[in-house]
């Protein structure tokens, strides 16, 4: 078997066959096959696309290209979640000590940002001591004890998936279906899960833009979870605009603090509620919808999801003290109301816009290599819908200089787009099984 | 302007504009774009083709992104003569010492061989003692007083064509007709000659395998020469089969030899003889064809064409007396007759396969390290159209091991095909101003 006339065959739309797609991933994974050969390829198959057959052998092939976790000695019934990334979304911070204050066990790897999407690992690590970085035997121990670990990847999960990962992002190849759904299904696969969750976003601020790629991408993903025997479900969710009231990662992780308290952002809430619903379901809770909302909004109102969530700080080393009072948590120097010049309905308030702004704020990384500022960010006092009137606080920047905080609040200024009429607003598109 | 964008557009099919297909020729030359940045916008416009206006500005680019040969002291009228590649391709030996026997100057740079087609620069340096490094004064010091020179290329000409040529190599992204067009002609830009003749090869040992795909490289070259006013004319010859007897260094230095005394291959005569009569045209002979026929055998006939490239050799430092006495050329040390098993005529003699057989052999270069064996080839008894009897002698082959012999004993076996029938063959399909 040769590279060239693998390529070749790609190039011309032929169905690449399995042997040809493990050679590939085998010998890329080691190095023989270079970045350009590589490149070239991966351009092919997002030009010309791939067959089911194709997608399924890929995602298996980089799933097995590394390590493959097994966590059947804790349960049979390990649930995973997974969002395709969005700006603002804290969900995985609320959601998991809910999940696990149900008995559900939740052994969760996160990633980190990059882009305009922010990453749980960062957001954890903004309380002084959680340790995201756990040996696999203190993880599968954390889980055991209290129920729930949340750590960062740090085992040799899908390795093929990271070389390729990264490579697509300097090729203007990471907007394509098969790849995506390929590479979120080996690192799911590879981490032990028996089933998945997956929040599919959908909107300006993700990388599926409109709903008919949404919904592609989640049948896909069922697909390989049907075939690769992982119960599979997936919600596509609302991401035009930013989820909850704040983008950040300090102030995100006090947001989600405050919605394990039952203060929780509608958009959030409704995110939140229907995920839960969904695990529930693959957990193989026996209820109804109805009796499943009771059963979390209990588990919120009882506080025992913020003791949980207290209990898996202090279990990785964090500071508790810094959740039983997150007015602990370090501000930004500089905090600047953005102020609306009219009056009027907020129409949008575009996500990729201020998921750029947030990027210069210093809240991701702009290269792998860049140090984030874990106390900068934005809150939105307005969102899609809410009446504002002239000279009414829009949203505040949290900035670490003065010209940082100008630049922030004129393209916050830019995000926000006000109209005559409310608008009504669905966080929930779709959910698909 | 960036690079992530213009690999997008080409993704996505649009046409690049000239400031970023100049951006791309530029940074990837100065290597701030990397070979897998290269290879993913290669293979998009590989998959999605070119529209004329980028084809011409990516040939210009290619062009400027090094020296400019400027031979206007010698003449206003060089005509420069280019192959697309093929297997027993010897034409440049015969064809430009009777054009420079004709009076017309002959400046010409030949590659080296790399894949299945020879190279002109290999065969000169079979001659002992030629020197193909010229520097660039000593190169148009010898047109000036010879009227010839043939040399390899060392200036810094097209340096951005020669790294995108060495990539598509290794990512299966040759056989592009708009990348092969820019290709050619932005050496011959940057090689300074006023006017090009093109031989098209078409058939099973070059780049294009069909008379469609041979025509629209041709149009493309056309076009590409009118615009930037270099006189062009294309010549689509036949290379199903190897063309003249030989396949080998030495070998085709000996059959050139034999050429240019009178005893010239059906075959090499045809292609000689309407590339001659192209270049005349192109350099203002006011003759109709009979005429021009007429002047090009009477070269021959009085030896004045063997003359010349008597001159050219002793001029560039080889030994003439290889050239008056061929016999001394060192043969390979094991010459094997290749049987046939069969009577008929032949049909085919696959001059893909013979390539192939001839790089085994060590005729050329699998990589570009590589070193080649001047004395190993192979010599055609008999070629399409011949009648042959049982137990008469199709080849020989000269090899310098046993076991490269018996090897290339069975290829060449493979590459000829006899039939009932004899076959017409026709070396000449079109030409194409």
């Amino acid at each position: 078997m040769d590279i060239l006339d693998i390529i070749e065959n790609k190039k011309k739309a032929k169905e690449l066959s399995k042997e040809e797609i493990e050679y590939f991933i085998k010998k890329y994974t080691s190095g023989e096959i270079t970045d350009y050969q590589a490149a070239a390829l991966i351009m092919a198959i997002c030009i010309n696309g791939m067959t089911q057959s194709e997608i399924l052998n890929l995602t298996i092939s980089m799933a097995h290209s590394g390590d493959i976790l097994d966590l059947s000695d804790i349960s049979n019934n390990i649930v995973d979640k997974h969002s395709t990334g969005g700006v603002g979304d804290k969900v995985t911070l609320i959601l998991m000590p809910i999940i696990a204050s149900l008995g559900i066990p939740v052994a969760k790897m996160s990633g980190r940002g990059l882009g305009i999407t922010g990453g749980t690992a960062d957001k954890l690590e903004s309380i002084p001591g959680y340790n995201t970085n756990l040996s696999i035997e203190e993880f599968k121990n954390n889980v055991k004890e209290i129920g729930i670990s949340l750590m960062t990847q740090t085992l040799n999960l899908a390795p093929a998936d990271k070389k390729i990962y990264a490579l697509r992002d300097c090729i203007a190849c990471t907007n394509s279906i098969p790849l995506i759904a390929s590479s979120i299904m080996s690192k799911k696969i590879a981490s032990g899960a028996n089933s998945i969750v997956l929040d599919v976003t959908c909107g300006k601020g993700s990388f599926m833009r409109n709903k008919q790629d949404a919904r592609r991408l989640a049948k896909m993903m069922n697909l390989i979870g049907k075939w690769a025997k992982i119960k599979t479900s997936c919600v596509l969710t609302n991401m035009d605009e930013p989820l909850g009231y704040s983008v950040g990662n300090n102030l995100e992780v006090i947001e989600a603090i405050d919605a394990l308290k039952g203060n929780m952002a509608k958009d959030v809430k409704e995110v939140v509620m229907n995920l839960a619903i969904q695990i529930m379901n693959l957990a193989n809770f026996q209820s109804n919808t109805f009796e499943c909302k009771k059963r979390i909004l209990e588990v919120i109102e009882s506080g025992k999801a913020l003791e949980k969530f207290k209990e898996l700080v202090k279990k990785q080393g964090g500071d508790v003290s810094y959740i039983e009072n997150p007015e602990k948590f370090e501000k930004a120097p500089i905090i600047t109301p953005v102020i609306s010049e009219e009056s009027g309905y907020v129409e949008k308030l575009d996500a990729y816009k201020v998921g750029k702004a947030g990027l210069e704020l210093g809240i991701g990384r702009k290269e792998k290599e860049d140090s984030i500022d874990s106390r900068v960010g934005i809150i939105f006092n307005k969102k899609i819908g809410d009446k504002v009137k002239k000279d009414e606080v829009l949203a505040y920047v949290h900035a670490n200089s003065a010209e940082k905080s100008i630049e922030c609040v004129d393209a916050i200024k830019e995000a926000y787009k006000l109209g005559n009429k409310k608008i009504a607003k669905k966080n929930i598109i779709e959910i698909i099984n």
